[in-house]
């Protein structure tokens, strides 16, 4: 197996390369971290990813986690690794310094854990979840909550989670029934339910590398109004504290550990509560508010899908680089046929593989990071109302571009090795396995689609589109100030305004379409205009990169490793423009012509 | 899990509009069998497939092959299942009736291939091996070889297989180095040779099921010439007769089974040739003409590969439809809140990603019929030459587009059940593995586009796309013989026109790029244009089908459910050309605008 499955230059590289029209205000967006102490932190989780998650890559895969007499095994290395995590300090990074974290900008975290989800992404999820669950205690939280749960989760010894699906309400969140009934109230009864239902597709919901696992579940209270407004949030621990502080049972049974096709190392688990009549829940912040609270999480949350799409996206080209790079098969086509044989990366289809790829990877981790850089900016500042929108806008994109097209880029890792790929004797098939799951939770690519277009793009007037576009003028003058050869960049430029102007003039259709024939017809190809959309995004990002790997080759007395690092960021680019932009056009065409046909057809027309 | 694994009715449909200027000459391609014989076969088909291969579907899958002391042990019921093929004439099927097979044509060969495959993929390549290296030895083995091996093979009790790809030679196979040495020649050792070498990846390359394996093999005869040139073909059995007819050990060393992302249901296998020095190989036909004799069945091994694809993507999609019809959820976008929520096949993007599949699976189901069409015309009457530069023309897109949009399609199939289809619980995750091998083996993508681009395009002057569009202009023609409203079929003929118009101009420009800059620069982006290719040709595939469709609406007294099926058809077709045909607009731009940059850019420039 390769040993490379990320490139901390790259990481590096596309943070610090990272613009915006708001950084002017807000310069210090990485909280005093200089590139030093950046380097520094990342270099120390690259070491973890490569000591402790790395070396578990697929025996987590091959041994995925039991349901043993109600308890949920995973693999041995599972408790060690969370521990670490817990000690050092990576879970409360980003939290203040009264959790004895270090107020971590939101930007580095992500990085962190595209370093900890490219060495293992399976193994990655665990301390990423406690973390959303605590972040969620703390900022809505009594602090009682926050005394009793925040330290152990942050100590890595709990395990948080996130509980929202049940089985008959995945997608339409509104239709959950789990209930929570009150408590006759004592005064230190207050905020306690008691807790009844069953929820499903629980990422580390329950396992025996914690002593306690921690579920943050959205219940009706009840008497609640039907909908999404009548849902609540709760904490319910397997395990809660009782009047001396012993930790009890709570009534929360493990009914399945789902078999799935990849992400096997992370047990995705079914929980019943309430059988015994015995399960507390403690009320999370005010009745009703609970979708809104867990939103303003999910959001997060949909970011760190996207970087997980990106890693395995990463880890997968590594792996195919390095093949590609040794394999030698073939010759060129004018070669004389009794040639040496050649290293495949030689040939040009394979090349094409590569850089798209590449163009996958690296553009997915830019625009996660520009959503890392806005949120950081919005940290600092939550007066940069801007960035708010810009974040609302990108984050669908940047959790469903690398989610879907991280399918044909692993796909294309596969196809680099040939047979061998199919094999798993390489890690390219497993990487293949652990994407697909990524255009599925934390909201469907159809629900992201819907979101984009029903919410993001309307919010406000249509601001947002607006604000995008100024980002991306900004990116495009950037551009154009390098002297003489501009090296494709002017070019790249033209193609963006033109994307941005194709998709300005798809979205008027589609607005004539919502007036004259309802808001159906205008979101029935959402999912397509999702697709455009995260193209033309992409590619800007990717203008911003070639600009900077431009500027970077403009230096004088440049390392020969530095000066061929630029140059192929330049390529990457230059690729996306030529093979990936133009798929805009067959899009919007599309967005114009189809005439809603899903909207018309009849179910029984599926009839044979 | 879904019962239905396919549609007879939409196979029965696909069979019979076929069309193409050729059949007024040969009418009877079909062998004189009528619809109602055909239905019989089919009935008897679908009925194997249900009660023997389809229930061992997930089994096999979850109990791969295991190689134990030596011998691959694969599910206990393959050998039944092979005995009923045998015994019950479906592998003789297609032979002459020497042999006891009925001459049955490739058309109805491949529908029942397609019939085992979307049963159980990996159940059904057992037998079509066998079939294939049978066919083989008809056509190019001695007598003796052929009274020899085809009963025991033909009854089912050998297994046969194709062993090409060596360690160091997959694609590139003029690189092979198994070496064959001529025996001592004495009148009985005649085309005898020693074989000394290794050969991996062979499907069914050794199993329990079977008393004995008949490996067709590629060689080099120690003096032959270097490359493709100086290959034969040789019948390497594991058991040898030897001279009073017994089976004796014949020096075929499993060396292992290869553990693979899906198709985990056969074997495949590494062998070891003459370790022992007593591996006894036999002269297939003339020396060194092994590659061209592999090659006449490797035509016919690509079309079975697309049908495989076109099965798996159909049984997804089968699965997937029943879900959608089943599983409620959600509401429509304007419903009420308190509406009580629907099936998800009400939902516009759910019935998207179903037209979507169903596009795929049958228009590539279409197009193989199509070539078994050519197939047939070019067995009763050899003269018919445009039919074979037709079937070499249309071959690489037959195998790559089901292969490569197949990834899409069980993507989406899985798609359509949320989380649920990413669980071992359903099928479809099951069809996404198993479909990934179909870009890979017989030839790759990359492969395939070298095929189409630099030799069957350019092959007779050109002359194979001048008859293709003859062929899609005499589809255009009966598309335009419908009285009154035409259904949409006016405007499909127009877009298939401007389709190839897209094409040709495409062609000229590479054309031009091949006289300028050479091969390289031709061939350089050929899976694009391969890409774009098989768009266009299904887009013919489903104006006939409309067309075909639109013919049986206007019959009077349909029956309700036949108006539907036919109107189901009608609206797929409307969504390719809506959907998929706009798509070969980027991959224009792209063909046209990439200046080749994968051939000038450097590999050090992947280094970070």
């Amino acid at each position: 197996m390769a040993d490379k499955f990320m490139s901390m230059k790259n990481l590096g590289f596309t943070l610090h390369s990272r613009n915006t029209r708001y950084k002017v205000a807000i310069p210090d967006y990485l909280n005093e971290h200089t590139p030093k102490t950046i380097d520094r932190v990342f270099a120390a989780a690259f070491d973890l990813g490569k000591k402790v998650l790395h070396p578990m890559f697929e025996e987590m895969d091959r041994f995925p986690p039991q349901l043993v007499d109600g308890r949920v095994c995973v693999h041995k290395g599972v408790r060690p690794m969370l521990e670490t995590l817990g000690q050092d300090g990576w879970i409360a990074a980003t939290f203040p310094e009264t959790w004895e974290g270090e107020n971590m900008p939101s930007s580095l975290l992500l990085c962190i854990n595209f370093i900890f989800a490219t060495a293992n992404y399976s193994a990655s999820v665990y301390a990423g979840l406690t973390m959303g669950a605590a972040k969620l205690i703390l900022s809505f939280g009594s602090d009682k909550l926050q005394n009793t749960y925040l330290p152990p989760l942050l100590a890595g010894k709990w395990q948080g989670t996130m509980a929202l699906t049940e089985p008959e309400a995945g997608t339409s969140l509104g239709d959950l029934c789990t209930q929570a009934v009150p408590l006759e109230q004592g005064p230190s009864e207050k905020g306690q339910y008691k807790i009844f239902g069953e929820k499903i597709f629980i990422s580390a919901g329950d396992h025996d590398g914690v002593d306690n696992v921690v579920h943050l579940i959205l219940a009706r209270i009840k008497g609640a109004p039907a909908g999404v407004k009548g849902i609540s949030l709760f904490v319910v621990p397997k395990f809660r504290p009782d009047a001396q502080g012993n930790l009890v049972e709570n009534d929360v049974v493990v009914t399945q550990v789902f078999h799935k096709l990849g992400y096997r190392g992370a047990p995705i688990t079914g929980i019943r509560l309430g059988e015994k009549d015995n399960c507390i829940g403690y009320l999370v912040g005010q009745e009703h508010k609970g979708l809104a609270y867990m939103f303003q999480m999910m959001n997060n949350a949909r970011l760190e899908v996207g970087m997980g799409a990106t890693a395995i996206a990463t880890a997968a080209y590594h792996s195919a680089l390095d093949y590609c790079r040794t394999r030698v098969q073939g010759r060129p086509v004018t070669a004389p046929k009794n040639a040496a044989p050649i290293p495949i990366i030689g040939h040009a289809d394979v090349r094409r593989m590569l850089l798209f790829q590449r163009s996958v990877a690296e553009g997915a981790l830019a625009l996660i990071l520009q959503c890392g850089m806005y949120e950081d900016i919005l940290a600092k500042d939550p007066g940069q109302t801007d960035c708010h929108l810009l974040l609302e806008l990108l984050t669908p994109v940047a959790k469903t571009f690398p989610s879907e097209m991280g399918i044909l880029s692993t796909s294309a890792a596969i196809q680099c090795f040939g047979g061998y790929g199919y094999c798993d004797d390489f890690p390219v098939e497993q990487h293949f396995r652990d994407m697909r799951i990524h255009t599925i939770h934390e909201g469907t690519t159809g629900i992201q689609a819907m979101d984009l277009l029903g919410r993001k793009l309307v919010m406000e007037n249509g601001r947002a589109l607006g604000l995008l576009k100024q980002e991306m003028e900004a990116a495009m003058a950037a551009a154009s100030l390098h002297p003489e050869s501009a090296r494709g960049l002017e070019e790249m430029a033209r193609d963006l305004a033109h994307g941005m102007a194709l998709l300005e003039k798809t979205l008027q259709t589609l607005g004539r379409l919502a007036m004259e024939k309802g808001p159906e017809a205008y979101l029935a190809d959402a999912s397509l205009f999702l697709e455009m959309f995260g193209i033309l995004v992409i590619a800007w990002q990717w203008l911003t990169m070639a600009d900077g790997a431009l500027s970077a080759l403009e230096q004088e007395n440049l390392k020969k490793k530095d000066t061929l690092f630029y140059e192929g960021k330049l390529c990457v680019a230059r690729y996306f423009f030529a093979y990936e932009l133009p798929k805009m056009q067959g899009l919007a065409k599309t967005l114009g012509d189809s005439a809603q046909m899903t909207l018309t057809l009849q179910d029984a027309w599926f009839t044979d």
